[in-house]
């Protein structure tokens, strides 16, 4: 039985545990803002639709720029991406054959590209269901590598670590002259989330991935960014397919990112409402990772194994996603999305439920 | 001076030239359907909405399906795209550091592709202003090769090939020992146009590329697939991003594939009007290509370099695709897509204009 490797696209889920999908669905494996796109995006929906006859802009200026004054970094140092995977996929092109990184536990594709470009992958363990940034212990395992995959706040835990812990890595991967790769995918919903972008400058070692399909819930238009120095960028440019990122994504990505009020408002739900999880999931006596985002990691103490939990959930019709295929955690875990409040009442009367049964 | 590599977004080419972009343009320099997506995309368009909201499906599983059924090639010889450039990455990365021949003159991606994957690349020249495919000469070239791209029907001639032909030049890359990258891209719009397709099964060789982006004028949401035998198709297919085509292309895709009228009422639309403008152009003195689609090649004889005409009709608001970039062509020829009645008409009457002024 072999799970899918990510979450969301539930249909697989149920089909590789041969269990009939009910009807009704909530899909808390993946990791969306639960309000869906904003507004104006489906304002202008109608409006778009002569964009999808014409190739769209090859170099998407106009979105550049604009995440160029909001990001206060130079457009020659931003490419865009469809998603952030192809971006993973184009690093790992160019990084092809080398020797990577990876600080586990952390999001699946990392691996699956450094293996498909023949890379040497090493697992970097964090600390096992701690799961903090020690820089020191983590600076002994850098020796013969190229690149390392930082994923901050990280996926799965939802941890964010702190500037000055990410500053410490960055130092000692530039005296190792080993790329870090920091994925920032989830920073937005990261109550005081900074990234590393004022950093690019400065470092000739520094790539910085973003994702707007998180935010911005259109991860069905697909559109990632990169931020790095600019030698690295034209090399990286000069290995990208041509008009790679859609229109749709070009033109939802410039009113996504106008919306501020939408980051903040969103912000403020998501703490709120992992808050009132945390605490009822404690509760109840459940283990839960220390998450700043839209997602935690949560399990059933009284199982090793965390298989009879999801069956459970599956069959409610509630999709937790399995973790079987992170290195650290190895399905020990579940992680669930914050969604919206009645929702999570959802999963909340399901998991006291659990409880009273077994 | 640098001219944009492709046709299409035409305010690169006043830009580079230095031209002001007149308000009212027609664009001669893209090669899509005149008539624009077919009409149940546009009615469904709203519909679509919610699709980009969730991540699309990663296999594409229903378009894959439908397309296995109308080209009558199994589902695991089937790779979906973002749009055929990726698609040409792709090959590119997995045959990284090779020795490629490309067809000439085409479309520019395969040597840009190549190129950025550490390919050595070999042009093989086709007989200078007559492009036909000539086996034998051809075959003489073929002995290092690890792979050659030959675009059929070509860009930017227009030209359609032979069966025979090309399968004449398949099983001489079999003998060596070399991948035959087909590049179906406008073989919807020919009259006679066959897929290799049926050969995908005989052959660990054929690799075929096509595109929906040109008959269904959908080249804004990007939408491309690939056909080979399953052993090669597996080992893309671990190299390619998650997620890499949009949920709003896979739809448009199933739509369109199903629109066969559509195909057949542009066909009809094509070769008259293609006829009425290679016939009204030969009778002002202008060399065109044979082209079997929706574009064709034009020089005026009295001039070697037709920058001259380029800008003569830039400045009218007209758009040719500059031919600087094509390899045996070097600018000594433009291309022009066939358009709407009214808009060729326009472009009829500028080129007589010319004619005059000269």
């Amino acid at each position: 039985m072999k799970l899918p490797s990510h979450g969301s696209n539930p249909s697989y889920l149920y089909k590789a545990l041969e269990l009939p999908m009910p009807e009704q669905i909530i899909d808390f494996s993946v990791n969306l803002n639960p309000f869906g796109p904003p507004m104006k995006i489906k304002d202008n929906w109608s409006a778009w639709f002569p964009l999808i006859e014409d190739y769209p802009d090859p170099y998407g200026k106009e979105l550049t720029e604009l995440i160029s004054e909001l990001e206060d970094v130079d457009t020659g140092n931003i490419m865009l991406g469809n998603g952030a995977a192809e971006l993973i996929s184009l690093i790992l092109n160019y990084l092809s054959g080398k020797h990577i990184g990876i600080v586990q536990p952390s999001f699946s594709e990392y691996e699956k590209a450094s293996r498909a470009n023949h890379c040497d992958v090493t697992y970097i363990h964090l600390p096992k269901d701690d799961w903090g940034l020690d820089v020191e212990t983590l600076s002994m395992q850098l020796d013969s590598l190229d690149a390392l995959f930082l994923c901050n706040p990280n996926n799965p835990t939802g941890i964010n670590y702190s500037t000055t812990a990410l500053l410490d890595m960055l130092k000692l991967c530039e005296k190792h002259h080993c790329y870090l790769i920091v994925d920032e995918a989830f920073l937005d919903f990261a109550e005081d989330g900074q990234s590393l972008s004022t950093f690019i400058k400065e470092s000739d070692y520094l790539i910085i991935l973003r994702s707007l399909t998180k935010m911005y819930a259109i991860a069905g238009l697909r559109l990632g960014f990169l931020m790095t120095n600019q030698k690295l960028l034209d090399k990286l440019q000069s290995m990208q397919p041509h008009w790679n990122v859609n229109a749709l994504a070009l033109e939802a990505g410039k009113e996504a990112l106008k919306d501020k009020d939408y980051v903040y408002q969103t912000k403020q739900y998501i703490q709120k409402e992992r808050d009132r999880m945390m605490y009822e999931l404690k509760k109840l006596g459940y283990l839960l990772s220390d998450s700043m985002v839209n997602f935690y990691l949560l399990r059933d103490p009284s199982f090793k194994n965390q298989s009879p939990l999801i069956m459970y959930l599956l069959k409610k019709g509630i999709v937790p996603r399995h973790t079987k295929n992170y290195p650290g955690l190895d399905g020990r875990w579940l992680r669930f999305a914050i969604r919206q409040q009645e929702e999570n009442d959802v999963l909340l009367e399901a998991l006291k439920a659990w409880k009273q049964e077994i």
